[in-house]
């Protein structure tokens, strides 16, 4: 019934055409699969003349504030919910659990915590619910300090405004009142489900030290996207401008394969490196943008950054050398799991003491490990580990694991409660798999969502060694050779999947 | 003002007939004006032989939980928005300040904390960033007390439904996944906006005694609405038990009359009282309703308490005495500002210590007073009142009031924040009005949103005695002859409205 | 060890003879060791005609208020610091780790919160920083729902007063007036490191339904400690009434005996059960003893409790059943951690659903296992297990056991920080052992407190078979067979102890 | 029977002689009556070989550590409780309301959280018990932001020493084993119950630039309080080098104006200012001078600063030019009060944006005014001001005063709690005085501290104009021809004082 309703016709102004979009989500391109079915015609009639640098006009604001006072971050928690489907079926990308006892956007919030930004407004629409709860448990007003927070904006409905963000920079737009309330210098724009650390006081003062009106930052280092669909490039000269801002759509990589080659060939000076989709914006400039010349554009990237270099202003590349995922898929997600278990890490490092990684206060009690083989993995707090080997595993808060289960190269998020097992219960639902992992189960290469109950003499193995598979009636699907196991999904005794 | 840019064409399978319907926010008949443009046809099909109630199953929980435990609370933060516009233009009508320090749904969340139910969900949607922005810091996670909350839960997209929410009952079904995480008996349901004092405990008791399927509370006390346009109404027999749910339109008041002429002629046994949007109703009887007999109701009195009734459920009368008020409109909200002030109040009480009132915990400086004549008013923390005189006034938080300004049966609702009145602002805003009150101002029978900036030697005081007035470009509208001056509005010196 | 530097010559005002008495710590009989050295003689000039019962009194306030509102808890966070030494060199009883994550006033204040006693007082002065900070880290005012609070009162110096609380009773006389700030009903008197759980209200009930002037709780269950020295016994009739309070000194065994046999021969309707040192005692009952008829009296048990069995007053016993250990020993300490461990806990369930365990909620990263093969243990969070083997052992939080350690039998509680093993320290200390138990080291039957230092190749198994070993000198002693290792200790490489 | 037994014998091992010295509260010279009974000699044997500076050892950690990470701040909540009697009869010279809605040591906690300094321990001792409790409610864990904190460090017992803190210095080095917890490179010595705004971070930077040992800070401003008895005045040569340190007793007045006056007379480059009692001091210099050089030292003006000056180290001294009270009597506190409601504040300001004042988070209802004229005063939360006249005066939180008082030139602390004025406590208590100020009541120039109860007709006037007066019994002393009415206490209707 509502499905339907949410086409919106809508507008876009210099083109003159009606496009239809979906307004489902933020898409934060750079991130991952490109899902708009137009693309923007740059509004290259904009006059050069109308020139704007907000370092031109004295800002007596400006004169080396403190950065926890000036600069506030916008946070997208949503992706996009596809990529990471069944995982986003009942929470954003953000609100994923990762590395046993973290979600994703701790990381984001960390980064700001460590680099001293506290004032943190998070963005959310799509399957918001457990992002909210997340972020109002873990971050609460009081936990960032002298007037710190992290404000959860939700999409919400207003009189001037009915329908739902309809991209990132409609969301800022419509947001601006709000964000607007303390007189920040810089807004710094986050996408919330990025695994990486950096220290944005770097950003900030090559931001303020070369007078730019935008930062972007860009990933120069071990992480290579810039083949991926989806992604932004950015085309910098030497001096780290920004020349241009692409597209890698799926649709039609061939355009711009051969733009790249041809600038390639004209001039060795320019490189192409990707965007993370993290901008750093002077606060005059984000709402003269939004609201004067491009009161209509919907995504961040594609219109209002495009813009702003097609009005002339100061964008300026900060190149990033380190770790970056943007968990563009199941395998990607996976892997950073997978990472964060070696023994060497050279990916996301979850137990640093000189960055730590903020998350909800837990209570739990202790792990109970009654007789386990454990190699190479890590297990969150308040387990019941019966006999049982685990390999190469990421083990999630309160799983329970039962005797003569073999778990290897798996993520196990474990479950929200833990489940009584006594008679009060089983009277009613005596038949039912309980939750946790089944006696004598075996299990490799799958991630088993929250509260999923895998029953007895299990094997979760790809026997058929499927490479993509939709069971979701069964309770699991098959990514990149990936077995998923849905949240609360029910998988019957003696089930070979 | 608000527009129907989201017309949504919902299709009701009972009727075959496409109906339009706004999808603004929730409505909460027996609340106010009842703007659904369609009449839903009971489904008087449903079989007499189905009756549905949970008593009858042995509930082994049910043995006297204590309430704190097996009570939800499911609040409607929002009403709606045209009843209390221009109040409601940023903020849901549940984030509209009250008495100086308090914001109208402190009332209803306080009831639950005083009456021990402390697992309270707040629902979402119109105008909501405000509200979710007081609850959260006004109720964080931990200030309930063990497995205490208050849960925002913002209307959001998901896979399945990108929709907004369609109405109460729409939203209470898509969010049962998330209230029936814990394992309470019964919800209770309550519009957020209303002002009064229950201890839900009697409701309960007399709910679990009469083992009722729905328990409906009802006015019964000094408070008349039942001629109330929009106002659900109640047709109960002697002994309390519903035996009809109508509704009060302003569209067709006729046969609502004619019906209950007919009735009182017939039988003198029967009353009509006018229901208070209350509903506390059994677990499984409400995921029953929402999910199996009435999949696509909307909106929860109109579809699925007449759907119950239909059905033969057992649902009783809770009758209340005491003061009520449901904000239908700005005179209203008046009134109940108004009587807070009286030295012998006879409305609702924000200082008992007995049933206290919980907010936002505060921070400010003392109130400053320098040379003020005070009468029968009440004053928020941290004013500035210089020279003034200020009579049957509430004086919200922060509020400034300069030399020589005098202010009757008024509400100021103060500031958010204190303007600095030295050098740094004052060379790029000198013409500009500060906030607060200006010089030799007079204010009569007025409403002052926060953060306006009133001039000097301004006079709001209706001059021309209009009942109702439009003029909210020069930043004030006139309801019931009361003057509204909206959030943040300047009105220059020397103006005479 | 501690030392005798502050005799204080005190008089007792009924027996005429100054008696020189430690002011160290609360001494609380029934709970251990009772090392004071005077006996005092029961002022039995009492006249009996001063029969006080708050029953009789009409008291409006005590028509059946709800717990939570009406019974203020006082907990003394010392006890002994001799008994447990040296776990509480630097620490109060109360604030000893147990079962990895917790404190063993946790046990206490969870009984509290979980028999809805929200207004808990905790009295300390003996080693108590650690104690404080936990407590109000813990459970800050905020946790506990309305008007709920853990207050801690520190022992103080005041113009009528400079010394130390001088034992229980001296410490509730002179905290009088903070702890009447509630209209409560009951004071509930509770030793704050034993480990057991009790559901309180029960024992209000039976206080209120035999309007009880003073209740006192009594093991009757599986924990034997009636003949150990220290406990005071409770000689009950047949209707649970106290008839009198005996201490079983060590000193003097023989005299209780003979009582005990004689009375038994007279009477076998009596019988002979010890007190668990937890007394529920009317408000105006309490003062009265302690301002009134014994303002001189320092110690609760054996000279309130006396006293008020000696002026007739009507004293109950609760006969409690379950588990319950006073820790009277270092090896009561070890069992009882021991217990935590077993499949079929027969102890203190640390993870039981319905009476959950509370303490300071952490943010840890989780535990990380390289090759660990781990056996009937449990495993605190942010551990990090190199390649070894942990049989039948407690790890504490953020506990480092590194490559080929053998663990077996013992309680290791941990580390209050991560050490950063990397350049920036190590080329300060590099010859120090680092935090964390060393290569190839082998622990067997210890305990090893926090943040101590265990080198490679170390071997702590009491090669020697000690019963009892002061090594304080060398970071250890033993206890009962039991290897102690001190908090912060090093032991060099290649030890074997 | 505990008061004789405080005096303890302490051997001091420079001098040889035993001096009996009170144990009873922090005595920080500097800031008033200096009652210690021996006036310590200086060790002058101490030999000049031994500087110590550790600037001289290159510390990385030096290296411009971020102010929050690198100064732990110590705040002493007590001072002396005869200064401010009876105002510090039931609690410290830090908890002490003023302005209505503070304490006294809020505006030190604030500099230090205005500074960016968010590790602060307040070690007490004496009267603790509301300091405590003030602090742990204002300043909880979590709102300090990332590793702050406020801990509150009680006095306790331990093995090694069970007897009071013997004053500030011996309260540092008992509790050093906790300040050294994290790796500060300074520690910052704070008086707790001084009013003055101040940024650390300009001493601190000071310190560094100029590679100090120790710096003091020096009232170099309006306030003069060189003349005081019991001020520590610094002898400083023009580069603000400290060259000596001496002690303004009231016992020896003489010689300290001689040596003025010698000095002065000799060398017109000296300058002679009061000591602020605030020290910045590297981490190892204090260790080393509380440990290594002055092991037995008590107090940390005269001794360890004089000491560290007689070892050669690097003393300076940092002027501060701003307002400063440090609450040295009883007519200092009512004069600082005085200041705050002035409209020209030339004292501390409670109002300011950019430094604010902090304090414990409060729920209270918005003042309520009847009928009331009211000048030049500050009003605190949750009044209840009935027709009365109020002028000059400091109103506190709860204060209710009734119908047809005067209160002028007056400081109300105002109430802990509102007093229910209905039947159910009429009954019992029907004779007594409820909590406020009574009908037709006159206050002038009075302090009335919290919950007192003042009846009807009742005039606080000093009627015979006394100068100082102990009328402790009936419930008021007079000091400075102030009215100063104690907590709690009640002044019968028609009194006249």
């Amino acid at each position: 019934m509502p499905q339907t309703s949410l086409m919106m016709t809508l507008q876009f102004s210099s083109s003159g055409t009606p496009v239809n979009v979906q307004a489902k989500h933020f898409l934060i391109p750079g991130l991952g699969r490109y899902d708009h079915k137009y693309s923007p015609k740059l509004p290259s009639k904009f006059p050069k003349t109308s020139i704007f640098n907000s370092h031109q006009i004295p800002n007596p604001i400006l004169h080396q504030p403190p950065v926890n006072q000036s600069v506030a971050a916008i946070v997208f928690g949503d992706g996009s919910e596809s990529r990471l489907y069944p995982l986003t079926k009942r929470r954003s990308e953000g609100a994923i659990p990762i590395a046993s006892n973290y979600r994703l956007i701790d990381a984001v919030v960390s980064n700001c915590i460590n680099s001293n930004i506290n004032k943190i407004y998070a963005l959310t629409q799509f399957n918001s619910t457990s992002l909210n709860s997340h972020l109002s448990r873990a971050y609460s007003v009081a936990s960032l300090g002298k007037e710190g927070f992290v404000e959860v904006i939700a999409a919400y409905q207003s009189p001037e405004d009915q329908g739902w963000f309809q991209g990132t920079a409609d969301a800022i737009r419509r947001c601006l009142w709000v964000l607007e309330e303390y007189p920040v210098a810089e807004f710094l724009v986050l996408p919330g489900h990025h695994l990486y650390k950096m220290d944005y006081q770097r950003v900030i003062e090559s931001h303020r030290n070369r007078k730019s009106d935008i930062t972007i930052v860009a990933s120069n280092g071990i992480t290579k996207r810039d083949q991926d669909p989806g992604v932004g490039v950015l085309k910098i000269n030497t001096e780290n401008q920004v020349m241009q801002y692409s597209l890698k759509s799926n649709k039609e990589p061939v355009n711009y394969a051969v733009a790249e080659t041809l600038t390639r060939c004209n001039d060795s000076s320019y490189s192409y490196i990707p965007s993370m989709g993290i901008y750093l914006i002077n606060r005059a400039t984000m709402v003269n943008l939004l609201n004067n010349h491009f009161p209509k554009a919907m995504d961040f990237g594609t219109e209002v950054i495009r813009g702003a270099l097609s009005l002339g202003m100061k964008v300026e590349a900060y190149l990033f050398e380190g770790y970056w995922e943007d968990m563009r898929s199941i395998e990607a997600f996976y892997q950073a799991n997978m990472e964060c278990i070696k023994k060497l890490n050279t990916g996301y490092n979850f137990c640093d003491r000189d960055s730590p990684v903020y998350t909800i206060p837990r209570n739990l009690p202790p792990t109970v490990v009654n007789d386990a083989m454990i190699t190479d993995s890590v297990i969150g707090d308040g387990c019941i580990l019966n006999r049982c080997k685990i390999k190469s595993t990421v083990v999630g808060m309160r799983t329970k694991i039962r005797d003569g289960a073999i778990i290897e190269d798996s993520v196990i998020m474990g479950s929200d409660v833990y489940q009584i097992e006594d008679g009060r219960e089983s009277s009613i639902k005596s038949t039912s798999v309980p939750i946790g992992i089944g006696e004598n189960t075996e299990i490799r290469k799958a991630i088993v969502d929250k509260n999923a109950r895998i029953g007895k003499n299990v094997k979760i193995i790809n026997k058929d060694n499927v490479e993509e598979g939709d069971r979701e009636a069964n309770g699991y699907i098959i990514s990149g050779r990936i077995m998923v196991v849905l949240r609360s999904a029910e998988i019957p005794d003696n089930s070979i999947l």
